[in-house]
C-alpha cells in the first residue's frame, strides 16, 4: 500500500473539511446559539491534522486500484472523525460515539439520529447536520460516477459507457470535467430547491436545511416530527418532488444538458423507477385511504412516503409506522432496492435488480434453448457476465453483512422489526425504519456497541461494501511501515 | 415440449402414491376412526387417473432437459393435488384449499398446518399427513441427489463429482444404482428411530409418525404441543440427534457405506454444518438461560431448536416465540441457511453460502493482485464460475420470491413478522415461523389466496426455484397440443 500518498489525499480531505466548516461558523454568528467556540476549535484541529497529513511526500508515485479503496474508505472515516468534533465541542450530545454515529448519518446521508430533540440544537449544530448531508450527496456523487468505474466494474457505468475508457491517465482530465459539470447540476438544483422552499413559506434557514437534506437524499430534519411539523402542504409536494428528482442518475441531467432527450426517455433504469414509484403510490393510497380525511390526503402522504424511501431521504409527514402491513411491506422493499444508480440516494439501486431479473430470465430460456448464448443487455448495450457476476455477489455480500449485523445488535434485545428495520435502513441509508426507529422514533435506546455496528453499516452501504471490506483484509494492515 | 411423456410419468407417479395410500387405509382399519372411505375414494381415483396417463403412448422418445423440469415441477404439484383427496373426504379440512396446502405442507417436508386442532383427527388422517414427509423425503432425495446433476449444474453436484458424467444415457444406471442404496440408508435410518422413539417410551404409532417427520424433516406433529406434548425428555434428545443427521448429505452416508471415512470427516460443508449448529447452541442456551431451570433445560431446549430449524423440520419443544430478539434472529438466520445440499432438509443449503463467502473472498483478493486467476474451491475442487454465477442468482431469485410472496401476503394485513418469516419459514420448508406461525400457532387465520402463495412458496423452495419457474414460461404453455 501507498500509505504516503493515502493519508496526503485523506489530507486535503480534511482540510477541504475544515473550510466548508466556516459555513457553520458564519451561521452561528448570524444566529448565536453559543456554538461557535465548537466550530472554532474543530476548525483549527481539521486544518491542523490535514495540513500536516498533506505535507507528506511520497516517493512512490504510483495510485494503484487497492489504494484507490482504501483511500475511499478511510476518507469516509476521516471526514466522520472529525465532523464529529463540532458535535462533541457543543455539549449536546451523550458521548463521542454518539457524536461519531450522528456525523456518519450526515455524511453517509442516512439521516437517522441518536437525538431526541432536535429542537433544543443551536442553529450552527443543526446547519452542520444538514449540510454534511450536502456534502455527502456531493461525494457520493464524485466517488460514483467518477472514482469507481475507473477502478471497479460497478454497475455505474452501465450508465455511461463514455467513462469506461481503456487507461486511467486518460480519464482524470475526463473526471475533473464531469466532476465539475456534476456539481454544477447538484448545486443548481439545490438552489432552485432553496427558492421554491421559500416561495412556499419556510423560513430561509429551514428552507436551506431542508434543501441540503433533499440533495443529499439525507433526512435530518431541524424539526421533531420532521417535515410534518411543518403543516405546509405546499413544501411538501415540492420535496415530493425533489427527492423523486435527486433519485434520478446524474448523468441522465448530463444528458439532458448534452440535448440527448432519447436517452434520458429510453433510459431502463429510469422507466422502472418511474413505474415502482407510481405503482408504489397507488397501492399504498388505496391501502391507506381509510386512515385520512379522504383520497386526496391519503395520495399526498402516499407520494410523500414513496418518494422519500425509494431515495432513500427518511423524511416523514406522517407515522407510516401505523400504516397497514402491505404498506409498510412495500416501503421496506424500496429501503432495500433505492433508487437509481449514479444519483445521491442510497440502497441497491434498481439497475442491479434489472440485471439480475434478466440474468434470470436469460438462465430460464437456457432451460429451453440449450445452444444458446444470449446475454443480459440494459438500453442495447451487453453486459459482460464479469458484471453480472459481480452485481449478483452485491446481492449477497448486502444480504451477507444484513444478517451479521442484525445478530449483533440483536444483543440488544429489541423487538426484531426495529432491529431488522435499522439495520436495512443503515445498509441503505434510509434512516428511519419501523418500530422504536421509525419516523417517530430515533436511535437513542441501542447501546454503543450498536451504535458502532450501525456506523459500519451506514458507511458499508455507502460505498457499495468494497471499500470497506478492503479495509479488514490482511492486506492494508500486513506492513504498517509508511515507506 | 414431450407432453405425452411428462403425463405418462405422472401417471406413474400418481399409480405409485394411490399405492402408498394403502398403508393410511391399513391404519384407519386397525384403529378405527371412520376415515378407510376416504383413503378408499382417493385410492380409486388417484389408481384410475394414474392408469389412464400411463397408458399413453409417446411417439417422440426423446427426454429433454426441459422435460425433466416440467416432470419435476407438475409431479409435485400432482403428488400435492391427488394427496389432498383424503383430507378433502375425511370431512375435517374447511376446504379443499386448506387440503391442498396442508398436502402440499406434506411432501414438500414442510410441516406447516391450516389445522388448529389435530389431536381430533383419525388416526389414519395423522398417518396420511406424516407419510406425506417421509415420501416427500424420499422424492427430494431422488430428485436432488439423482435427477438434478443430470438436468441441471445444481450445487449438489459439486458434492459427487462421480454423477456428473458426460453423457446422460450413461447415468441412468447409475442413477437407479445411487437412488436404490439411497432409499436403503433412508429406510434404515427411519426404522433405527422408530425403534429408539419406542424405547424412549413413545407408542408405536406416535414413534412411526414422529420417525416419518424426521427423516423427511417435516414437522407435522400428532399432537397440538408439538414434540412438547409429549414430556419425554429421551425422545427429544434421540430426536434432536436424528433432525441433525437427517441433514447432513446422504452422499457422505453413502460414503461411509464405502468405508471412505476420509471423505465424510473433510468434508467442508460437514464441518460448517456441524460448526454453526454448535455455535448456535451455544450463544442461544446462554441467551436463553434465565427463562428455564437452569443451564441443562436451557441447552436441552436451544439444541433441539436448533437442530429442529436448521434441518427444516420445525418441530418445537417449547414456545421459542418467546425468547429474547438474538436468539429468534439466530433461528431466522438457520432458516434461510438451512442444512447440507443432498439432505431431505430444505433451505438455501450451506454450501451455498460458503461457495458464495468463497467468491467474495476470491473478489477482495483481485483488488489486491489484479491479474490473479484464483477460482473458488470446495474440497479440494475448483468451482467453475459458471456454478458460482448460478448459485448467486439462486440467491437473488430467493430474495426476489420472498419478496413478491411477502408482498401478496401482506394484503391479509398480518403483523409484518408473522407475514415475513411465515414466507421465510414456507420458502425454506421450515413450517413455523414467528408471532402468529410460531411453534404454538399455525396458518389458519391466513385467506385461501395466501394459502396459495405459501403453497407456491412450499413448491417452489423445495424443487429450488427453476423446475417452477419453467411452469410460467411461455415456453411450457405455448402449444398446448399433445402431440
Amino acid at each position: 500500500m501507498n500509505y504516503r500518498l493515502i493519508f496526503k489525499l485523506i489530507g486535503n480531505v480534511l482540510r477541504i473539511e475544515a473550510l466548508f466548516m466556516l459555513f457553520p461558523l458564519l451561521v452561528s454568528f448570524i444566529y448565536g446559539g453559543g456554538d461557535h467556540p465548537a466550530f472554532l476549535w474543530s476548525i483549527l484541529i481539521s486544518a491542523a491534522v490535514g495540513t500536516i497529513l498533506a505535507k507528506l511526500n511520497p516517493k512512490d508515485k504510483n495510485f494503484r486500484v487497492k489504494d484507490a479503496f482504501v483511500v475511499a474508505g478511510f476518507s469516509w472515516i476521516f471526514l466522520s472523525l472529525f465532523g464529529a468534533l463540532p458535535f462533541y465541542f457543543s455539549g449536546y450530545f451523550n458521548s463521542f460515539v454518539d457524536c461519531v454515529f450522528e456525523s456518519i448519518s450526515g455524511f453517509t446521508t442516512t439521516g437517522s439520529s441518536i437525538l431526541t430533540n432536535v429542537e433544543v440544537l443551536p442553529k450552527g449544530i443543526l446547519f452542520w447536520r444538514s449540510f454534511s448531508h450536502w456534502i455527502g450527496g456531493m461525494g457520493i456523487l464524485m466517488f460514483m460516477i467518477a472514482v469507481m468505474p475507473s477502478i471497479n466494474a460497478s454497475s455505474v457505468n452501465l450508465l455511461r459507457a463514455e467513462s469506461t475508457g481503456p487507461a486511467p491517465d486518460k480519464i482524470v482530465p475526463r473526471i475533473q470535467e464531469t466532476a465539475k459539470i456534476m456539481y454544477m447540476i447538484y448545486f443548481a438544483m439545490t438552489v432552485i430547491l432553496v427558492v421554491f422552499l421559500k416561495i412556499a413559506g419556510l423560513p430561509i434557514f429551514d428552507s436551506m436545511l431542508n434543501a441540503f437534506s433533499v440533495a443529499g437524499t439525507g433526512g435530518f430534519s431541524n424539526m421533531n416530527a420532521s417535515i410534518g411539523g411543518y403543516n405546509n402542504i405546499a413544501a411538501e409536494i415540492i420535496m415530493t418532488v425533489f427527492m423523486f428528482l435527486f433519485g434520478i442518475s446524474f448523468s441522465l441531467y448530463f444528458a439532458l444538458l448534452g440535448r440527448k432527450f432519447e436517452k434520458f426517455i429510453k433510459d431502463t433504469e429510469l422507466k422502472i423507477y418511474f413505474g415502482v414509484v407510481i405503482v408504489s403510490i397507488l397501492i399504498i393510497t388505496i391501502n391507506i385511504s381509510g386512515l385520512y380525511n379522504g383520497i386526496w390526503e391519503a395520495l399526498r402522504h402516499s407520494s410523500f412516503q414513496v418518494s422519500s424511501i425509494i431515495s432513500t431521504t427518511g423524511f416523514a409527514t406522517t407515522d407510516f409506522n401505523l400504516w397497514p402491513t402491505l404498506s409498510k411491506s412495500i416501503l421496506v422493499f424500496l429501503m432495500f432496492t433505492g433508487c437509481c444508480a449514479g444519483s445521491t440516494g442510497g440502497g441497491m439501486k434498481l439497475i442491479r435488480f434489472i440485471i439480475l431479473f434478466k440474468a434470470a430470465k436469460v438462465e430460464l430460456d437456457k432451460i429451453f434453448h440449450p445452444g444458446s448464448v444470449k446475454a443480459v443487455s440494459i438500453n442495447g448495450k451487453k453486459i459482460s457476465n464479469d458484471i453480472v457476476f459481480k452485481t449478483s455477489l452485491f446481492f449477497f455480500i448486502y444480504f451477507a453483512i444484513f444478517f451479521v449485523s442484525l445478530l449483533l445488535i440483536s444483543i440488544d434485545n429489541k423487538d426484531i422489526v426495529s432491529s431488522a428495520t435499522a439495520v436495512i435502513a443503515s445498509l441503505s441509508n434510509v434512516g428511519p425504519g419501523l418500530g422504536t426507529v421509525g419516523p417517530t422514533g430515533n436511535y437513542a435506546a441501542f447501546s454503543s456497541f450498536s451504535k458502532i455496528v450501525f456506523s459500519f453499516c451506514m458507511i458499508a452501504g455507502r460505498l457499495e461494501f468494497f471499500p470497506v471490506l478492503v479495509l479488514f483484509t490482511p492486506h492494508v494492515w500486513k506492513r504498517r511501515v509508511i515507506k
